[in-house]
């Protein structure tokens, strides 16, 4: 596969396998280099479907994102369709509201909806065809030929001299990987499962206030709110599956919510509690690591079928725009595209998947305690101080294009430096609390720092 | 699966899917408990065959593995084939050779080669079924059938009460359980690949000293042999497969052993060497970990399917016989013996899985440091002095059945012990000197630690 298809006679093939945000986004940049595209989705055409399957946790679109959209001239369209977030807000047990902005001024994380977003990139360019209802049945990494099955059961060949598999954290393509020698895999599930649940308007308004990521923090289990443009929440119940089966009775969800989220029972509503815990079980969520990214040079894994990350970093789908947008810049510099994009982006994949890991632990555990809170105000102090020298992680990681793997060294190198520094401002904490604590107050308005993600 | 047949008014079956090592052994195990066992293997029965396929690492038998044929009545009957070896053997590279024990007095390792050892179990108990030419083809976990293709290609359906997936690193029994949601698993392949050359014997005797392990360590590379009963040795070279592929011609494997092992080219002879570097490309080595071993209480994993591991700590078959015995410990005791199994084995196995790995580097790199020399004398020498309080590693996984995860744990404790009291050591060094030097002689000979592998 090389860089420019207008060196050929003949136009080269693009497939898409998967008609998801990446893959269609993917289409987009690839159209754009002049490529005949064809997308491969296995579900129905959702345009014309009548019930929409499927389940959507909302998504935070941030820096990474907003390139790689910017790119194939899409950053409006879609910005225009979201939410802006500038803030989240920690609901504690009394059910007192402490917003922790995200970043500076103008540091906003945007929630869009994945199915309507995946549309709108759909017909952008005309050298792209979407085909629904097409199953992947087998490929050849050697040849390029890939089978599809169709709903009548009959089945379909296309060749393609190029297939990217973006078809998801259980991806088809990849399963041809799994089965050749020296291919690196994990899949690791968290014992957390996720449960959505629907907060309604009230006088047709947001029941909370919209422009926050709303955090119900309960250390080993917690709860998020996501705005919706039809003024809904979407509340995500994140607890270990052992808990969620603990839990069997109407009445037992009500008491349930009582002790740990007793200010949401009037907004979602006892009754709608009672009847949406049990509509659908728990969901799992899988961490998938792998490498290499390509099989000769034919196919290439993007977005969640090379790297699932659990969502606790809120970087899954920034994780997976800004693959495309690393391999479109590969395809400008490079002969051998697919071993490039491999060496370069799978350290960076497999930083973000640690770093949503680790952030698992530290949402539910740490962003209502004490010292973490003062750790986050002695960070955000010494980024007023040397703001180059300090850059808060979820900055680096939600406000640049920092190379993830780059951006979680800095960090640990920082780590150090505080530590350091740390001692210095306790040895003289009098003298740093008098000079500080006049100009504290406008830091944390402007420069409020945070390393967890939501 | 409950604990015995007997309670049953129909004797159950017990399926053993692989007839390697592990399944071998396993169908001993359950045979003595007085299930009927069938044991089915993809191979055609090597007993007939002509040319026996596949290649054969010689495997290490130590203490774990051991205990397990003991319990079956098999001990005797192996031991009796195999090699035993005391120590390793270091090769410089002007050829000087060093002896390093691996325990004290009585510690051996013994060298088996498998395909003759798996024969060995064959036919010990007359409730044991052997079905070669059997290649699964599909199985149910929840109602135990199972479908195997015969080499005429017809098929034959089999149902079992148990199947025990014992079919090695690339399980088929495995593969079900991928497409599980809460599966974890990891499949990592290490940058070195291995090649397995013949040093024949000369006059009719081993060409080296027998009883020793034959360690050539080079850093990012290295070679071993180990003793054949037909007194030839199997030297086997690890190294990265990018060097493996820089060597294209005879002259240059030449070259490459002058320049790393030339005290091996007049044993293995250079024609042969020119020959049969060629005859087979260099083979990959994967580590494989996973979790649950079971699924629901029809099917678990044992042996290479539930934890490949590389072979540098020489525990791989080891585990796997743990593994028999372990499950059999557990059906003495427990009703759900499926969970159980997967509750206590795990950590076991991650921790071997582990060491190997951590064994990868330090084989290589460290054996013939001077430094590594020297703490292997602090450890001994603390050993001898606190024979309870501080055991080695390499004793502890190799010379006992401490719990692999409990020998790890108190490792690192021990480390940062031996860590205190090296300060304590350097600073005194004079009075440790004098106090050591007349004994420690005696310690090197009798209880020399190391916790490097082979």
């Amino acid at each position: 596969m090389e860089g420019s298809p207008e060196r050929h006679s003949k136009k080269k093939v693009v497939a898409v396998v998967g008609g998801g945000l990446v893959g269609a986004l993917n289409a987009c940049f690839f159209a754009k280099r002049g490529f005949d595209v064809e997308v491969f989705e296995t579900r129905e055409d959702i345009r014309q479907a009548k019930i929409v399957k499927g389940r959507s946790i909302n998504l935070a679109l941030s820096h990474r994102g907003r390139q790689a959209l910017k790119h194939v001239g899409m950053e409006e369209k879609i910005v225009s369709q979201g939410i802006p977030m500038h803030a989240r807000m920690i609901h504690s047990l009394s059910g007192k509201q402490s917003p922790i902005p995200y970043g500076k001024k103008g540091q906003v994380n945007l929630i869009i909806l994945s199915q309507n977003t995946s549309l709108l990139f759909a017909e952008t360019y005309p050298n792209t065809k979407l085909n629904f209802d097409h199953k992947l049945q087998d490929w050849s990494a050697e040849t390029g030929l890939m089978t599809f099955v169709r709903p009548d059961g009959s089945t379909e060949e296309v060749e393609a001299d190029l297939i990217v598999g973006c078809d998801g954290a259980f991806s088809a393509i990849r399963k041809q990987f799994l089965r050749r020698s020296r291919f690196n895999y994990s899949q690791t599930y968290i014992p957390h499962g996720y449960m959505e649940l629907t907060m309604p308007p009230i006088n047709e308004e947001f029941a909370m206030k919209p422009n926050y990521l709303h955090i119900w923090p309960r250390n080993t289990f917690m709860m998020i709110a996501l705005p919706n443009m039809d003024k809904t929440f979407t509340c995500t119940l994140f607890m270990p599956f052992e808990e969620f089966e603990k839990i069997t009775t109407g009445d037992e969800v009500i008491e349930f919510f009582q002790k740990y989220f007793p200010d949401t029972i009037p907004l979602i509503g006892a009754d709608a509690l009672r009847r949406d815990y049990f509509r659908l079980p728990a969901q799992a969520m899988v961490s998938v690591k792998c490498s290499p990214y390509h099989i000769g040079d034919k196919c290439v894994l993007m977005g969640d079928a090379a790297h699932a990350v659990v969502p606790f970093y809120g970087q899954g789908m920034n994780a997976g725009f800004e693959d495309c947008i690393v391999f479109d810049e590969i395809m400008d510099r490079f002969n051998a595209v697919l071993p490039e994009y491999t060496r370069v982006r799978v350290p960076d994949d497999h930083a973000i998947a640690d770093l949503a890991m680790y952030n698992y632990i530290e949402m539910r555990a740490h962003v209502n305690s004490k010292w973490f809170l003062f750790r986050k105000h002695v960070d955000n102090f010494l980024h007023f101080l040397m703001p180059r020298a300090v850059i808060p992680l979820y900055t680096m990681v939600t406000f640049t294009r920092t190379r993830y793997h780059e951006a979680v060294e800095r960090w640990h190198w920082q780590d150090k430096v505080i530590h350091f520094e740390k001692i210095i401002v306790i040895w003289d904490s009098f003298e740093v609390v008098t000079l500080s604590s006049p100009r504290t107050n406008g830091v944390c308005d402007s420069h409020w720092v945070n390393n967890s993600s939501f």
